[in-house]
């Protein structure tokens, strides 16, 4: 068994050869021929890509949290999440985060520091999810969506986050582990 | 404004029709026209399917943890992880979350329980992943890979877990929200 506490990078993979099957805005899937550190070959590895993406916990003086609950087709149910969507070209993650707040729940805050980047699907797929912590949240507007869209907002105590979790409501990884660690770091 | 506070379900999106783009043992890809309940059509939906999968956190007597530490193509870099892996045909996830443990470290429990089931990319994935938390674990062989699988175990002592979080070297959002939601139920 090999056994490591250093933390030096791993040796990529060398693409020998690549195919793209889907090319469309949202996602793209490349077929490649890769070669790992240590000769093995794998003939058919798919390599997802898309936009990456941001997402905001955003708290109110009041302690109240803007979510967002919506059919999510992947699950195929009902998913409570943090407002969130994609980078847009040339968009920073940070005001990707605002707009996407402000969008999806009509919520603003002057105050917004990045959180965590993690990643949802390492093993494959290029995104990155963007997570910032926005406090002195308030309801400015009300929503402004596209057609595609179709969501409600459900503002809950910051507190109820650990039961929404605990009960299934919120199911989405990524998410729940941006919570968690705000909470961790006692931001809420 | 729609703010709700109930959680009835939402009515899901009908599929009007669907072409098959990709389908191989670990990706499917179909595009799909789909009809969201407020009549608003996506003509090119594409929907992502996939094995589900099972990781686990295991600590043993002594509050060590077994990781596992790989280069990740998708995000094209090293990434620290839990022992984890795809479901197979007919094997139930608690039964592949014992197989990888022992796979992947070496390491072995006999008391292993559900954790929580999270949803990796809810919006377009049906993949599921089924966490487990394993206690008393302890080391009964070697690793047992194939050649595909190139990885080396890092134990550390599950206090560091945040650490390691915090410092970026442990960046799956799915797998960061099960080891918080395990410190938070104060299994560790």
């Amino acid at each position: 068994m090999s056994t490591t506490k250093d933390f030096e990078p791993v040796p990529p993979w060398q693409v020998l050869s690549e195919t793209t099957l889907v090319e469309q805005r949202w996602l793209t899937v490349r077929e490649q021929h890769v070669r790992l550190a240590n000769g093995h070959e794998i003939e058919r590895f798919h390599l997802l890509g898309g936009p990456s993406w941001s997402a905001v916990l955003c708290v109110t003086e009041a302690g109240q949290v803007p979510l967002v609950r919506q059919y999510r087709h992947g699950m195929a149910g009902t998913s409570l999440e943090l407002p969130a969507g994609v980078i847009d070209a040339e968009e920073q993650p940070i005001a990707a985060a605002r707009r996407e707040l402000r969008e999806e729940t009509g919520f603003e805050s002057a105050h917004i520091e990045a959180l965590a980047t993690l990643v949802p699907e390492p093993a494959r797929n290029t995104a990155r999810a963007h997570f910032f912590f926005a406090r002195g949240g308030r309801r400015v507007a009300g929503q402004s969506l596209d057609g595609s869209e179709e969501l409600s907002v459900v503002v809950v105590p910051a507190h109820e986050l650990f039961e929404l979790i605990e009960q299934g409501h919120i199911v989405h990884g990524s998410h729940i582990a941006a919570i968690l660690l705000a909470a961790r770091r006692g931001l809420f």
